[in-house]
Parts: structure tokens; C-alpha cells; sequence
């Protein structure tokens, strides 16, 4: 959910049309050898985010996921393989390449599985950054399933009452249709926040709340770090353990179980800097019951939940994915918005690649 | 996780060995009419509850379980029955008895259909109080499984920028076996803290943190209130927006489409107090890794967690499960801590049952 301070000054932003930076991702990540169809998926999953309004996982990344296929990090063309499969399961080799692409395969054989058998589970070993995690429930939710993905991290947040980052901000996404209503879309960070928020603040210079960094004494930073040290670590949620740091941890751990060692892929403290395991599920809801009868009830739901009494001097309940989706509506029409050196590195590159221009 | 200014008092603890209150409670619920195998069930639960220091969903409770089967609120004997199922899916009917017998039933479906397919996952409907939802996670894990179970409860803690309370606790559980280690089992309330700390703090006339509570302008309360009514309410995990309780309340939210909508059963604030739906997940670890692969690398991370430098003043990192199994080793010698009133009301409540002493 967006933090007003955390903003780009309007007067200092690029509007671009979401249609033309896609066709830009695609034209660069096929410059640098990534075939049609897996650019096509990532620079779905880039505009999807910045679409509504998760700047920190959109198509200002574009650069650095070209960058890790020119340096090799990433291998391309991507070969993945099923290690294991059963009826209802599988373990999915991402081939070393765009993590991207390995979590929509994921997705695509968890939706392919619960539409045969109810339920589908996949783990993604060998895999990189997914990007935002809650874009890939959505593709159940389209298929009137329930969706879940994780993934995991190196380490940024220390465990509750530890001194040294072991975890990383491993976040969980559901996504859950209703009928009228929009879809409830959910996607957090384990930790009290996600990881782009600090170096945003840093970027814009402003000071961060007491309770998201601390030193290895636990006191409370306030001025965001420019990197990553050892000075420092992010919190769980709950960041104390009267607030429930305990929780944010161990919810952080089980996605390392789902992600890391599901798939044997490797947990938080073992990846390497870009590495991200993964886990994805979907749901067919008509096993359990008729899907217009549930939706029925989460558009109730959502109604009485928005109706609850506003706390004096707040706008009032807010369901997961309302900012997300009240951003799109806006950002589909007007573009979106970049830092000018953001739109000059991508024009730089796309010279640089020998391919056309669409920013 | 235990809070130390939350334990009974040492001097005012009556000690009951773990098996004579079992057979006790045994008695009780046959004396009202459970049926022996239902009876078994639950004092496995109740008993494994204390036995692992959460007195909150404990043997202390039984008299309350005992009362609802008297009165006819819950109905007994209870016939549970399959209103859909699938290969890796059942929606299971608690016929409104107890929520540990129908929560029972639904995480051993599930592990019979992981054990068949790889996933199996239950709702229940028509149920109630299922106590520590951490206890059903642990039967999968026994099985070599990973285990989940949820469960949603009537209006304690208000939404984010909500002036009222809409959502339950509603917890989320989780377990996952280790080999050398101790398993991995993790039971949190989706609000900052769970429900009974905040009435055992009032009992025990101690304050509560800033945070735990708020009233309908989102005050912190630190005298714990006695009843719940209007003028105050509990507080998502992360508490305001900068701590992240837009995350909390989102959990939560989860928890009830899992436990309430796709069961049919209702979410919160549909529900009548001692209402309770549930939901319950098991995956056959096999189906992806080899399983001693698998617990030799959950043993990995529990070590590398536990040999985080510690933040001074602390007791240093501990995994979820740690504080419980510790309680469990001490327990077994030692018993159970009761308070002087409890063990005097479970002992009318023999005599005036008709039913041996067994305390």
C-alpha cells in the first residue's frame, strides 16, 4: 500500500503510455536474445506493475534485467525443466534465466493441475527475481481460481532478537475473484516493508519511519542507507516482539520452506545476490463450491468491509489491491510516471542495442 | 511466544500431571454425551496445548467446551459429512459440534488425498472453536508432510483505518519436519497478539503494550479491558499503516475467504460468537524431494537461524516452535500450571457430573 512521502514529485516525472514502454521492454529484452514469448511475459508483468502504481517492481527495473543477460547472470534462451511432477505437483528447474518467465510457467502448470485435480502446487528452483509476486495470482484468479505466490531473497531483515540480516523480504500474494466487486489482490513483503520502499526514501531523501531499519542493536534508523551492510538489517513485521516481530519472522520462514527448500533451490542465507526461489498454488473454487456463490459472498464481504466506520482523520478501509486498482484506472489514461534519468537510460540503451525507439 | 509478564504467577500454580488431566477431560466430555473417540480428539488437543505452554487454547478451557455440549449450542453427538469433494478437495460439514473433531477430520482428509495426489485440501463449515490451530499442522508433519490449518472467528480487531472490530484473529498455522532439529511449527494470530493475552493480562491485572489495543479513534489502550465491546478494539499485526497493518489485516482477510467464503460457512463478521470455520492443507513432501533431503536442509536453516550473532539483551534468535517444545520437556516432568479456581470448577464439575476425580 502506498505511502504518500514515498511519492515521485509529480513536476519531476516522465509520463510514458504503458503500451509504448511495453513495446520498448519488448523491443530490448529481444535486442539482448530473449525470445518473443519470454519478453512478452516479462514485459507483461513490468507494465502490470507499474500500472498500478508498484513502481518499485516495474518497468524502471527494465535496465537491470537486460543488464544480467548481457553479463551472463541470467541464462539465455532459457531451457526450463520438471525435475519431479505428479498429478498435483512439480518441481520446476528455471534454467538459471528470467525469473519472470519461470514463475508464469509455474503459475500456468499450478492453474493446468487444480483445473484437473482441484489443486496445483509448483517450486521453482534455479530461478531470479520475480518481480511483484502479486501479479501471478491474478492469472488464477482469471480462471476463477485462488492464487498464491512466494518467493524468497537474499538477506535483508534480521530475525526477531537477532543483530545480522538473515532473511529476505520474502513476500506472500493471494488473489481471491469476486463478482461485482473487484478482485481482492494481496502481496506483502514479510517484512514491515518491502525492500524498494528504503532505497526509494534514500533516492528522494527523506527519512524513513522509526521501526523499518535498525541497527545491530535494534535501535531504529531513520535516515534511509544507500546499501546494503552489515550496520544495519530490516525488521520483520511486527519489528518487536510486543508488535509480533516473531510473526513477520516466521511467516518469512515458511516461505523460505515453500520457495527454498521445497525445491531444494536454497533458502534466503544461501542465495547469491538476483537468486529467488519460488512457490506457486492455485485453487479451483468450484471443487468446493458453485464460483457464483462464492463470489456472491466476497462481493458481501468486500461491501461490509468497506463500510466499516473510518477512524476519524483517515479515507477509510481500504481493501488489498484497491490503491492497485484505483491507480491503474488513472494511470491507464494518463501513462506512467518515470524519473527523467530513468527515461534517458532506457533511450541510451535502446541506441546503444541498435534498436527502434518507442519512449 | 510467551511473554514473561503474562505467565500465572509460579506460587499460584496448582500442578496436574499432563495425564491425569487428560483423563479428566476424557470423563467430563463423556459425561455430557461426547462419544469416546470424539472425547479422545479433543483432550489430545486440549492436553497438547498446555503441555506446550499455550494456556490460552488449553485444558483451562474445558469446562467452557463442556458447557456449550450442555446447553445445546454445540450439537452432540455430532455427524460431520462431505457436502463436495474431489481427488485433492472436500468441503466437510462440522455439524455444528466440536471444532476440534471436525478440524480433526478435515486435516486427516487432507493428508489421506496428499498421500493420493500430492495436495489435500478441506474446508469446513458448521463449526466451532478449534483451539490451537497450531495442533492440526502437526499431524501432517508426522506424516512426513507439510501441514497448514486456518481458522476465522467473530470481530475482535478492527481493519486498518477502520474505527471498529470487523476481523477475527483468525491464525494461520504451519508445520514442517526437520530430521535432527525440532519441526518448524508456527501458529500466529493474524492481529498483534492473540485474543486471550489481552483478557489474561486483564485477569492478572498487569498492563499491555501500546499497540495490542486502541479505541475507535485508534488510541492505544494500555489497561486491558475486561469485556469486548464498542469502545475499543484489537489491532492488525503491524498496527498503523507505517508498521505495515494494512499486512496484518490483509492476512486476515485470507484467512476468512479460506475458512469462511470458499466453505460457505461465513466470514467474521457473519459469524455468531463461538462460531468458527476452518481450513486445513497438506502436501506430501515426496511428491517434490526425496523427504530426507528435504529435513536435512530444514535441518541447515534451523542451525544457521539459531547461530545468528544475538542482539545484546536478548536471548538470542529461536524458531518458531522453540519456546513450545521447551515448555513441553519441563511439563512432562513437572505437569501442567493450573490456576486454584480452575482445578476447583473442573472438580465440581466431576462431582456434580457424576464422573470420577481424577485431579
Amino acid at each position: 500500500m502506498a505511502f504518500d512521502f514515498l511519492q515521485i514529485p509529480e513536476n519531476e516525472a516522465v509520463w510514458v503510455e504503458s503500451a509504448a514502454i511495453h513495446q520498448q521492454m519488448m523491443a530490448l529484452l529481444q535486442a539482448v536474445g530473449v525470445p518473443e514469448d519470454h519478453a512478452q511475459i516479462t514485459a507483461d508483468a513490468l507494465a502490470f506493475a507499474s500500472l498500478h502504481g508498484v513502481d518499485t517492481h516495474g518497468v524502471g527495473n527494465i535496465l537491470g534485467y537486460c543488464g544480467n543477460v548481457e553479463n551472463g547472470f541470467y541464462t539465455i534462451p532459457q531451457q526450463m525443466t520438471i525435475v519431479n511432477e505428479s498429478e498435483t505437483t512439480a518441481l520446476l528447474d528455471g534454467g538459471n534465466g528470467l525469473g519472470f518467465v519461470s514463475t508464469h510457467r509455474a503459475m500456468q502448470l499450478s492453474i493446468e493441475k487444480a483445473r484437473a485435480y482441484g489443486v496445483g502446487m509448483v517450486t521453482v528452483r534455479n530461478g531470479h527475481h520475480v518481480g511483484m509476486a502479486g501479479y501471478y495470482p491474478m492469472m488464477a484468479v482469471a480462471e476463477d481460481m485462488l492464487g498464491f505466490a512466494m518467493t524468497n531473497a537474499t538477506p535483508a531483515a534480521r530475525p526477531l532478537n537477532g543483530s545480522q540480516a538473515r532473511m529476505g523480504t520474502n513476500p506472500i500474494a493471494f488473489g481471491a475473484p469476486a463478482d461485482k466487486e473487484r478482485p481482492f489482490m494481496f502481496d506483502m513483503a514479510t517484512t514491515t516493508v518491502a525492500n524498494g520502499k528504503i532505497s526509494l526514501a534514500q533516492r528522494l531523501g527523506v527519512p524513513i519511519p522509526p521501526g523499518w531499519a535498525v541497527t545491530t542493536e535494534g535501535k531504529a534508523i531513520t535516515d534511509p542507507p544507500a546499501t546494503r551492510n552489515e550496520s544495519w538489517a530490516m525488521t520483520p513485521l511486527g519489528n518487536s516482539h510486543e508488535g509480533g516481530g516473531h510473526k513477520g519472522f516466521g511467516l518469512a520462514v515458511m516461505v523460505d520452506i515453500l520457495c527454498g527448500v521445497l525445491s531444494g533451490g536454497g533458502f534466503s542465507n544461501q542465495l547469491v545476490t538476483g537468486e529467488n526461489m519460488a512457490w506457486t498454488m492455485a485453487v479451483d473454487i468450484a471443487r468446493f463450491r458453485p464460483v457464483a456463490e462464492f463470489k456472491a459472498q466476497m462481493d458481501e464481504m468486500i461491501r461490509d468491509l468497506h463500510a466499516t466506520p473510518a477512524q476519524k482523520g483517515t479515507s477509510g478501509v481500504k481493501m488489498a489491491g484497491d490503491p492497485e486498482f484505483d491507480t491503474a484506472t488513472i494511470r491507464s489514461e494518463r501513462g506512467i510516471p518515470l524519473q527523467p534519468a530513468q527515461v534517458e537510460a532506457i533511450r541510451a540503451a535502446a541506441q546503444r542495442l541498435g534498436t527502434k525507439r518507442f519512449i
